[in-house]
């Protein structure tokens, strides 16, 4: 098998890959992944690289000879940064008291006597009825543990600590130390998003959040979304499942070395994960195959999974710790929007009628309270985390993230995140440009441009039409940062569809819009959605803005609270149990609405009684 | 660090070893096993070998250049066979007939309905819907399994079979197929003793044994007794205690090799092991230090080890395989007792009272019935097993195993196994040589030689007396074959360790030998030990004749039991739990015992009314 050498630029880091690879997977299974939103398939274009000084697709160029390449940041993906809330400013609503605590792993100092003569209990039973004390019933030991026991417990004359993690089910010692504890007793929370993966390392017996980290999910190079990435898994067979799963955990693992670094804690202090991820992530973090889910009848593998150890799945924690994962509610509502409820109070909501709204790479909706719960997916798509937009770009320093358009001359004036110059547009970018372009007169309530302006600020080609926001150059920016017609379309799409969501569950509950009492918004905008400007687009209901409310990643939280709160484990199952799955592809009338949806702010103006009376 | 070449002669396999090792260790790391009953600290002499043409003891010379080293025959553990029953001699005994087959691993044929679009249950609840119809409770599912569920449970429209193991406490699904069962369900039972490792291969739908296989424990190489042998790892520290245990698992993967190459198995067909060993080898399969077994007050790590995975244990069967292990009695007494007692029924015996012996390297002893059971553990040394003996050997081809002496000339003739040219005396031609030694008068009843005679069978060198059965060349065998005078006080000192082991426990009891019904030997000696001479020296009681049957291996019978009937682990606990451990080393009259025992028969001949009267 012959070997060529890639040399990536800027970087000057060389590979060495197997002659006749595809650059992109060569790349990729070395560590440096390229932007590839439709999985390789050719038809995004994102994954530009300059191969020998010219410019190509990564997905089109078999690696047959040395050759340089150079990698610009824009399909880069692991230089792209995710904001997060700061550690524990999230954590600070959930007001968690030391009293209160009741975490999935805990620590017990027990005070043995020493065996003697007359009293020779063997070690493991000496421990095993100390812990029954504790717990009223058998616990299980690791191996690890068993074989620590003897020496740990003559250290420092029977006292001993006992690392105990629990799975829903039992309680397992799996480390065991001579003496106090030494060291902190941490868990993992991780939310496992198609796009983002974010993670967080709370100390179990405080309560503080240590530290939390976000990066794109390198998952991102099979495709930007559920569906390519399980066809893509489908199409390799095993092998596909298995760069995918891994994918998955190297992603996290890369993240849990960043905490490990920033806490100066060690890969053992961590005792527990909970994971919370969509149905399809959270079969690709276990190595299970989500094929079934994709075909009629959509059959998950698993809508709870087992709790599994850390070790068997490879994830740079304490090796004998549990892995929970938070239980799916069906095919295309996961673990993540358990996650979301369980950490907004949905579900103990006594009288008002609340609606959560997570939208991410897709829509997941939930409405009710502490009575009943009802729940949808809509594929809205990641039009909101920037792809598919020409220069859509996930909400990071230099996204436009708001605009104000002059209604006479059509000039823009641009807010981008951290005062950079402008990069491209992030999701709440998005829905302001849009409003702001359809109150100025640039496109009509379809989102067709208006072809007879005349400004440099609109541009024609082939029958596409163009608004720039910014000139090359125009603010010290590289390229033309633009919204196209067909970016206004796909922006359209995916709000309808959240729409649609929307008024096919209430007309499921009998309900109009006047009856919602809360709208609570989960998800990838980025605290900078402007509520006005979405309701004005069409994306949320007409009603008091002031019923609205933004909670930011919510599946983060709800896996921290189950890591500090084991008896959530029955919340949780209640949750993903009690919630009335709308199926919206299958006998319901969301296909009319979701036409209906697609203007702005929609077809029939009646239902914006406050904008449009 | 510079590396030599070791050439094996005969072999002519080189090693590779770096500079400044010790051969004995070197050798042992690469699998070439030497035999060194005192643990290489140069006491025994037994691991002679020939470097560079010149004779040396592998544990003194240190690898400092390229050498050839010829490894004697006799210096080689890894060329010794171990006698067994035929596979389902001994099994036949315990009479399994289908209708009451209970195995610890099984398979369970499931039609399950496939998912629709109405009825769409995911794959693993539908799984353990129909489980929990089998066992009333919710199994545990391994991830491998569940990794091939949605898959397997396609192929054949639902129709599945699933492998569950118990492990005592729960059952776990590990392995799932589609259809109907295609490959064999196999149990291994394990019998570690220290001297010789035997397992058996069984059939757990069948109850048919399939095949079996012993050979030499490779932990030899650090001592041939556990006392040496604990001595060692704790020398060493952790990295001893990992020597031995993965001695331990390295001896049992190469019979699970020979097995698998016999009966054209896999190794994952293997989904249940048994493991019968004494504490301390069972502390060291399970990697556990059993170091404070031997100090004072003598604490094991664990009387009954939680069951482990065979994965975690590198143990070559199927990787989520439950491994368990017999529960031990006491320090001195193991898992190869309560096997032994479980296998031979003793603990279920009505009325009568039994005698049970297993003498291996240690004697340990067992008396009692269904009412009560007694237990001690004598230090026989391992003269028996032909160690500690000049020219001692284990049970196999060309040892001695019965002699007739001539009353007057002292000319002997010799029986050995196989009728091959003899090459030593195995253990139960060590007890017949000695009784027909003191018949003819060359020994007195302390073991003395009668210095007086004059025959050249008889020789006379610095103090030391020999008798010689075989002078070198006399039936082809190379070397002298001969009893020294030392050879004949450690075979009283090992006989009478037993003897005041059974007269202690009779003691303890308020009974005399008369009261006992039945005496069941186990254990090294082969099938081949002849009572009438073990009661003329005085290693058994003088009872009736009839009374005695030879059992063979009833440990590794005791495992099978156990695979072949899971209810078997509560008998199993019973028998541990159950039995009154004499610790003879403190507070019994052993020493006084011993002493009076160490005579031919004994110093009180009205012990042995029918021989002495």
């Amino acid at each position: 098998m012959a070997l060529c050498t890639v040399t990536i630029l800027p970087d000057d880091r060389v590979l060495e890959v197997e002659s006749g690879s595809l650059l992109l997977q060569a790349c990729f299974s070395q560590g440096v992944a390229i932007d590839s939103p439709c999985g390789g398939r050719g038809t995004c274009k994102k994954c530009r690289v300059i191969v020998d000084g010219k410019e190509d697709l990564a997905c089109k160029v078999i690696v047959d000879r040395d050759m340089s390449v150079e990698i610009p940041e824009d399909s880069r993906l692991q230089k792209q940064q995710v904001l997060l809330d700061k550690p524990g400013e999230g954590l600070r609503a959930l007001k968690w008291e030391l009293k209160a605590l009741n975490p999935i792993a805990q620590r017990i100092t027990l005070r043995l006597d020493m065996p003697t003569l007359d009293e020779n209990t063997n070690d493991l039973d000496r421990v095993r009825i100390a812990l029954r004390k504790h717990f009223g019933a058998d616990s299980l030991i690791s191996l690890n543990a068993l074989q620590r026991l003897p020496e740990v417990m003559r250290e420092q004359n029977g006292v001993i600590t006992a690392t105990m993690v629990f799975n829903g089910r039992f309680w397992k010692m799996i480390e065991i130390v001579s003496g106090e504890a030494q060291r902190p007793l941490c868990g993992l929370a991780i939310d496992i998003g198609t796009t983002t993966v974010a993670i967080s390392l709370v100390n179990l017996e405080t309560g503080v959040e240590l530290a939390k980290r976000g990066r794109y999910n390198l998952q991102s190079v099979f495709g930007s979304d559920v569906i390519s990435r399980m066809i893509y898994a489908e199409e390799k067979g095993d092998d596909g499942l298995q760069q995918l799963h891994k994918a998955s955990i190297d992603t996290i693992n890369e993240l849990i070395e960043g905490l490990l670094e920033a806490t100066e804690l060690q890969r053992t202090d961590i005792k527990a994960a909970v994971v919370a991820g969509n149905t399809v992530m959270t079969h690709f973090f276990m190595g299970v195959s989500p094929k079934y889910l994709r075909l009629e009848p959509y059959i998950p593998a698993a809508i709870e999974f087992p709790s599994a150890q850390a070790r068997r799945l490879n994830l740079g924690i304490h090796p004998d710790a549990f892995v929970m994962t938070m239980p799916n509610v069906a095919s295309y509502v996961g673990g993540d929007i358990t996650a979301g409820v369980l950490a907004t109070g949905l579900h103990e909501i006594q009288g008002d009628i609340a609606l959560f709204l997570d939208i991410g790479t897709n829509g997941e909706l939930v409405l009710g309270n502490a009575e009943w719960m009802m729940t949808c997916a809509c594929s809205a798509g990641p039009a909101f985390e920037g792809s598919g937009i020409a220069c859509g770009m996930r909400a990071m320093d230099g996204a436009i993230n708001a605009v104000e358009i002059d209604p006479d001359t059509w000039e823009p004036r641009l807010s981008t995140i951290a005062q950079q110059p402008p990069a491209g547009i992030c999701g709440s970018g998005l829905i302001d440009v849009l409003a702001k372009m359809r109150a100025a007169g640039v496109i009509d309530r379809s989102g067709l441009f208006n072809r007879k302006a005349e400004t440099s600020r609109l541009r024609f080609l082939d029958g596409e039409a163009f608004y720039i926001l910014a000139y090359a150059g125009e603010y010290g920016n590289d390229k033309e940062i633009f919204l196209s017609e067909d970016d206004a379309k796909n922006i359209l799409r995916a709000k309808g569809a959240v729409f649609a969501g929307i008024k096919v569950m209430l007309d499921n509950a009998g309900l109009d819009f006047s009856a919602i009492d809360r709208v609570i918004i989960a998800g990838g905008f980025g605290s900078f959605i402007n509520v006005s400007d979405a309701i004005e687009i069409g994306l949320l209901p007409d009603i008091d803005e002031a019923k609205f409310s933004y909670v930011g990643n919510r599946s983060l939280h709800g896996a921290l609270e189950l890591l500090l709160d084991r008896a959530k484990i029955h919340s949780c199952r209640d949750i993903a149990n009690g919630m009335t799955y709308l199926e919206l592809s299958n006998g319901n009338h969301f296909m009319e609405e979701f036409v209906s949806a697609m203007f702005i702010p929609h077809t029939d103006l009646s239902l914006f009684p406050n904008r449009y009376r």
